[in-house]
């Protein structure tokens, strides 16, 4: 195989297995090249990848070594793909009686999904993850958007159980915003104990539902090490049960009357 | 550029960007290389891609014409990815009180999502498909899955309707296993009159969601032109109230009192 031929097959199958060890003699087995060959194939595509501001690769030597395709997205991407969304956001006809956003239209797009998860997983590249958590149903996309490049499975809380989940645990607690108490449940046998895990939702408010999410987590002796939201409401900003987190958009005026919103970047930018 | 260089950021782009037109004079500008030279670097990738098993360059001629890239899955691939599925399928381990079968943890892995998404959207790539439509919960990384590679949004038909959904459509249908009233909803905004739509499930027993489904997306004009389902029950045969889908895997042999399943390949092995 040539050069110029083994390059695309290499690309391809980095591209598609992020965050994964992969052995110089498998590509050289693979690709019927020698393994000199190959290192020089992955120095070419390592600085295309930086080029390209989609992550770069990692050299792991010794006997048990190989490369691993680490996803970024360059500061420059991130920031104009956000400055994007708020404006997209503040178009008041998504405005719903109650001061609501609607979203489903852009989170319906599976490329807007898949680079809010490549941003996340960025950020989060460096945290110990085991399991990305989210609670049903509007975070699940981006849930798996983000477990698709840290390359770890998603467990997914439910607000209520369901046969198919077999034995569960479950939780109340107190809504943030709404004062309600409601329920959360997590089948017993889809989180390991003492699991490193990476909170992600679609929107907060107060923060009761992540808080919620938290303690249910603690049944499992699980450590949450990251928390992502795309969205949250600033106005809730005094009241909030939880403190270290990333979001990508701030929604700080929701005018009803006027028909007005305003929707800035939210903290990740300062990070 | 050189040519090695131009490979791997080509290839990247357009694995990141399925059944979307790419103009060459695109290519051309981004690398700042000849239009015949890209033409050259397109011929590797297509004959890169085909022999990867990962699908083909569709060459559009004229004036608006360029490049698309259609996913497939090689039917080797797909067929020992199915066999596999099965085999992971059979654990005893997974029965659950009722015949039920706990298959949260494959519907977890992204990895595996996406190659079903693969498998489907190969399988429908010669279909007309605007929009992927999908209910709560368990179908929904399917859903986006399959969209990803189709290049269209997705729709969650969702059991209760939500204040940020806005105004909605409901309807009752009848569970065609259960025999019991059920009720789904979807977002008025969230389907443009006269769709063509692709529905995708985790699992269908009788097939009454899904019929449920259909009879919903009518009152929106659509029309429902492929139907894919990750696991069938094969004993509601006789009673199923839908008649054209694609499902990958069969479960035929649920028997609780001698913990046994087996797990067939479903219909798409025969198409």
């Amino acid at each position: 195989m040539k050069r110029s031929e083994r390059l695309v097959a290499m690309t391809n199958y980095l591209v598609e297995h992020p965050m994964e060890l992969v052995s110089l003699p498998f590509f050289s087995n693979k690709y019927d090249a020698a393994k000199s060959s190959v290192s020089e194939d992955l120095a070419i595509v390592n600085k295309m990848f930086k080029q390209e501001g989609i992550g770069y690769l990692e050299s792991i030597s010794g006997a048990a070594g190989g490369v691993k395709y680490i996803p970024q997205y360059s500061r420059k991407n991130s920031e104009s793909f956000i400055s994007e969304l708020c404006e997209r956001l503040e178009d008041p006809s998504r405005l719903l009686p109650g001061g609501y956003l609607f979203m489903s239209d852009i989170l319906g797009d599976p490329s807007i999904v898949r680079d809010i998860g490549r941003i996340f997983a960025a950020e989060f590249s460096g945290v110990e993850i085991d399991v990305v958590v989210t609670v049903a149903t509007k975070g699940i996309p981006l849930a798996y958007a983000v477990a698709s490049f840290l390359h770890v499975p998603v467990v997914i809380v439910r607000r209520d159980p369901k046969v198919t989940e077999g034995s569960t645990v479950s939780i109340n607690y107190v809504s943030g915003s709404s004062r309600k108490i409601q329920t959360m449940v997590l089948s017993k046998r889809s989180l390991q104990e003492g699991a490193k895990v990476c909170i992600i939702d679609d929107f907060m408010k107060a923060g009761g539902t992540i808080n919620g999410m938290k303690n249910l987590l603690e049944e499992f002796n699980a450590k949450v090490t990251a928390i992502g939201v795309l969205a949250e409401a600033e106005d809730e900003y005094e009241d909030r049960v939880v403190d270290e987190y990333t979001s990508l958009v701030q929604i700080t005026n929701v005018d009803n009357r006027n028909n007005h919103i305003e929707v800035r970047k939210g903290n990740f930018i300062n990070k």
